[in-house]
């Protein structure tokens, strides 16, 4: 099998070159699509075959597939549940594009149906990664009974299938509408209206993903952590902590779903929003717009060969230390990496014909998107010293754990913000925007591109985590041999890294992806604007008035996820408690709590407090645009996203360097677990969950719905705006 | 005395009217600029005043002087070597700007010498009003053995001091230098260039004052509390605690030193770019762009008449409830504030014959200002919902207190900014912004003007409560007797809540003074844009760096300030824990703590520690304007205008919230004092201290000084860019 996919590979690397002999337009176009096309369904079938081999490992023991098919029910009914809530926006929203498009005639029936088609493939890709990794769990554990490396491969099979279910689906839809609506003769601008309706249904199902999901997941984590380990002092994932299931329930539909589906519309969006940029900036070249369109589809689809490459180079042995480990999951990156340099620099040069140019700008997003995961690791990792600061800081109790946490969290904004504005600078430069902006702007989408080229591998690396997670869980609940445990805690602590190596790239994502939908959006506004004699003027109150709102919007929606996850985690520390008081002999080992009813208040609790927060990225765009104009709608997609980029890294950093600095004492520093130090450790920890896993991750899509509801809506909008304030 | 001044006042309120008549444009003009002098010179001979009747009274017993000489020596040992060090960084920007505009020639060499009157006059404003501070302390609590209203009269004087000085000092500067500029046949450049090398001057030593004291008090506050009260037990004020009179030695340097130089700053700022303003929206209109020019001027007179009018409405009676003590103080303001609107209708409309419009804009910002002012104390005081909660939240441990603080205080951002973007936008349209864009944008400088105009009487209610919070500290030191105590505790709690309002007065001026500032630069900037061919697009990766790089300022420094006072604080944690042990006696109360040694601890941790932050301000828009260009210099403060403004509202709500919903605690809710609750609740206040006291309160100053910085060296970074890059 693997060596199917080997040949496969060398073949892709090597057959490039030689197409790029064949340099007729027709034939280049051609092979930019196939190679798209192709990719996508590699990418699915690659996924399927995993998924195969996979399935057919065994589960474990019977109390293992017992604890697994509870985490399996419990995240299923999450997400069925969900869905259902999501499904009566999407028909809400659909009657409203169906009325705002459909009336128009012509190409405009098909935005509304890709608005389902968008909303559907990503609520698939959170779907398909969550029962997976519900499915990897137990066998991971069981695997680990064998060996690390073994272990190590199953969880990495998960994370991979996900990494590439989201990757073949993005692409593979973009490619269908592409194909479909160029073959039916519709312009670029109707081509691009209903890729970024397909865009918009992905962003706000993955809002509702990330803000459910993230709201599920820290309740329960919180609420099993507050009641079980704090006040009954029993270890975490002990079988008669009644949340226990709720909280390993939580890393699938927060971690896993909701990751998938943040990740997948950042990719489905820097992609649409490149075809945008490329119709714009060659405007007019015949057939070379075709070459420019199709550059971003070619370079994802390389990506993914790559990427699947990537994914054989990840292995280990039996006495791997924590840094073998982490450095058999780089190897798979880095080699996915040189291969896309390398297909980028032949494809984008000799078989489209761009130039240079935006090759380089192509390198710009890739290196920009190593380098903030780096400083992601550098300020969360306890192996650095701003962790240890943090660790430190404990022995002074809980309030000076919370100031140096928040500290660093602040401090790490500065690296990945000077990271975006070099690498947008050169990107812009490199691809010739100082002679033409609008080939600059496609430059910076081509970074986007680039930076996302290789998420095939690196969410795979990231979404191995939460299995990771679980399946020490599921041993540690099945009492699994002692070596078990170590091994699946050797590679959760791996999980975490990757996580925060993965956050800092999807908010590096968030923002260039954001910066491209922002350029597109100009692209379209700025000629209604100029006909109406409307400028973009900063000392406009109106403009001033969009900015401060737009910065203002992630603060108040991290308000909102953070006050979200605590009305629900109250609502599970009280039935936690409760059960601990009437079931009698919980603590005993001899009765058994009632985990589905813990599965059922976080359900509830996140359900309803997703919807105000996800309104609020809807509903500011529409309300800015329709009473201050056009000028204010950008700016306040500006002001979101220069304030929200840096509130997310806060709050990533903060976050993931309270929960390392904790387990650094765990292992026996500054006194270890128990001690006066660990306890603050614990508080900066607790604050830290929702800062991470709920508010942090969601401000990344919050800034990409924005602006796709503004791309979406931004013709109308304005149109109203000139007609009711204007004329 | 006092009816002498309601005499000379009353005359003023009735003679304008009358003076309205004269409508010459000479006759106008002249009467402008002589209410402008003639208030500011009114209201630095009422403080000499307020100054000798309060330095009458006596201080005390023998064990008051003392206490209260020791913490004017350690406040006095602070100010000179802080103002030493100032010093320098003075002399070496005077040189700098001798460089840039004395070799100008013509008025040129008039700017560096304003940078030095603007930064010892900002020095001056602190100095005086913390002289008088720690003059008050003693006396405060000496006159509150008679009764209450003694007490509150004491410490409103005191407050009212710095309050006319800070107004007084700062109107004068600016007639002078007006006055002689024109005198000498300026031009409109000319008078702009040497105000705001004069504004800058001010801000570049408030930012230094105001971290360098907010570091100090938070250190050695800090200090005090976790060893004083946390670890040793004793109560707060205690005269065993080591810290304790550094502890109140900070409040004089930090809330009364460092306020008086911000707000001076924001309300020299103010004017001054309302200046350059009114140039630029009546050129060439003649004799009206006098009237104009002077109308800011006019304005910020007519506030002081009406301020010092509203301080003799300040009084209370015995048996005064806390709801009692805030309407006496809130009468004050009130008048003033309604007398404001009276004279400024008269004046802008009758005398100056500016229109309608203009006097909208001015309420339009004193409404602002007071509703910001009013949601700051919705947001912190326990008598509202919000802080009610985060007291609640302490019920289940110090991580719940800390996420429902950061929730409130990013909630609380919404709407302050809406009411800033509503006030903005009014002022604009209301003065005529829509036919003519920049006398909207003199609109919003007479709205920032407007709002501050009643600063005198502001600042009074929000410098009395350092100095009542002093008084109870030498009344628990010199043991005085309990009825005095709960007094000054009365007048204490009474200070927090004006401070809590004052601080959201300070951040909504702030705001409005710098989007002032930033109108001002854009048009000394945009002539040069255009006849350079550089527009603002907010697609160019240049601009879209500057916003970001921005944005993110704020972020950096608050990391900066936060973790300064960290450290600071643990040098002083340890030296009081280091004279427990080995001073023996300490708390038996039979030998005296070392308090010189703490305050020179603070002393010197704050002033190493005051630099960074301060230089980061400075270098960055210097920077930015050098490498970017001028599009990117505006976007760059924009960015930081937007989100500091968030971060400032989000850092003072936490940060009041959690001090006032521990002293909901201590009056025995949630479990009372020494509950579980409490203890949570001390980690929300420590957190809250850097907060609320230091990076707070200095972002405000942060986001001021980067504009004046830009307004100074803007023309001079511009044109280097242009040679550099784009010839």
């Amino acid at each position: 099998m693997k060596k199917l996919f080997t040949v496969i590979s060398i073949f892709a690397v090597s057959v490039y070159p030689l197409m790029a002999q064949d340099t007729s337009t027709a034939g280049t176009n051609s092979i930019g699509m196939i190679t798209g096309f192709a990719a996508a369904i590699l990418a699915l079938v690659f996924a399927v075959i995993l998924a195969r081999t996979l399935l057919k490992r065994e589960e474990g023991n019977a109390k293992m597939i017992e604890i697994a098919s509870a985490i399996r029910e419990g995240a299923d009914a999450f997400l069925n549940k969900q869905y259902r809530g999501i499904a009566l926006f999407v028909v809400i929203v659909f009657a409203l594009l169906f009325l705002l498009y459909g009336s128009k005639g012509g190409f405009g029936i098909y935005a509304p149906i890709s608005f389902i088609t968008g909303s559907i493939t990503s609520a698939l890709s959170g779907f398909i990664g969550m029962k997976i990794a519900t499915r990897s769990n137990a066998r991971t554990a069981w695997a680990a009974r064998d060996s690390l490396n073994s272990g190590l491969r199953v969880a990495f099979s998960s994370g991979s299938i996900m990494g590439m279910t989201v990757v073949g689906l993005g692409l593979f839809m973009v490619c269908v509408w592409y194909e479909l609506l160029s073959a039916m003769g519709a312009s670029w601008t109707e081509i691009g209206e209903v890729l970024f309706t397909f865009g918009m249904g992905a962003s706000s199902v993955a809002l509702f993903a990330r803000v459910g999901g993230g709201i599920y997941t820290k309740a329960a984590d919180v609420g099993a952590d507050l009641v079980g380990k704090v006040e009954a002092g029993i270890p975490e994932d002990d079988p008669r902590n009644p949340a226990t299931i709720a909280d390993n329930v939580g890393d699938n539909v927060g971690d896993v779903a909701g990751m998938g589906a943040d990740l997948f519309e950042s990719y489905v969006g820097s992609i649409v929003a490149t075809i945008a940029l490329a119709a714009a900036a060659f405007a007019g070249t015949g057939e070379k717009i075709i070459s420019a369109a199709i550059a971003p589809v070619a370079l994802a689809g390389l990506g993914i060969i790559a990427s699947i490459v990537g994914t054989f180079f990840v292995r280990t042995k039996e006495e791997a230390t924590q840094e073998n480990l982490l450095w058999s999951l780089r190897i798979g990156i880095y080699v996915a990496s040189i291969l896309v340099v390398i297909f980028a620099y032949l494809f984008i040069n000799n078989v489209l014909g761009l130039g240079t140019g935006i090759f380089w700008a192509v390198i710009a997003g890739l290196v920009a998107g190593n380098v903030i995961g780096y400083f992601t690791e550098y300020y969360t990792s306890d192996t650095y010293a701003p962790t240890k600061e943090v660790a430190l800081s404990a022995e002074t109790g809980p309030a000076t754990v919370i100031i140096s946490g928040l500290g660093l969290g602040m401090k790490s904004t500065l690296i990945p913000v000077m990271t975006v504005v070099i690498a947008t600078t050169i990107a812009y430069y490199a691809s010739g925007g100082s002679a033409n902006p609008a080939m600059g702007l496609f430059g910076i989408g081509m970074a986007a591109v680039g930076m996302l080229s290789t998420l095939g591998i690196t969410l795979s690396t990231d979404a191995y985590g939460p299995v990771a997670d679980n399946a020490g869980g599921v041993a540690e609940m099945s009492k699994l041999e002692s070596h078990v445990r170590e091994r699946t805690d050797a590679l959760d602590s791996l999980g975490n890294t990757t996580a925060a190596t993965g956050k800092g790239f999807a908010i590096g994502s968030a923002a260039l992806t954001a910066l491209t939908l922002l350029a597109a959006l100009s692209s379209i506004l700025t000629p209604v604007m100029i006909e109406n004699n409307l400028t973009f003027s900063l000392t406009d109150p109106r403009t001033l008035g969009g900015l401060f709102i737009g910065a203002m919007v992630p603060f108040f929606f991290s308000a909102l996820t953070m006050q979200a996850v605590g009305k629900a985690a109250m609502a599970m520390v009280q039935e936690v408690r409760r059960q601990f008081k009437e079931i009698k002999g919980i603590m005993e080992g001899t009765a058994k709590p009632d985990y589905q009813r813990c599965v059922a208040i976080s359900t509830d609790g996140a359900l309803k407090q997703m919807i105000t927060p996800t309104l609020l990225a809807i509903v500011t765009p529409v309300l800015v645009g329709l009473l201050l104009g056009p000028a204010a709608l950008m700016a306040a997609l500006a002001g979101s996203l220069v304030s929200g980029f840096c509130m997310a890294i806060m709050m990533a950093n903060a976050g993931g360097a309270w929960d390392n600095a904790k387990k650094y004492i765990e292992r026996g520093n500054h006194g270890g677990k128990g001690s006066e130090a660990h306890k603050a450790a614990v508080t900066g920890d607790t604050v830290g969950d929702p800062f991470k896993d709920t508010a942090g991750p969601s401000i990344n899509i919050l800034i990409k719905l924005m602006s796709m509801v503004a791309l979406v809506f931004g013709s109308f909008l304005t149109t109203t705006y000139i007609n009711f304030f204007i004329k």
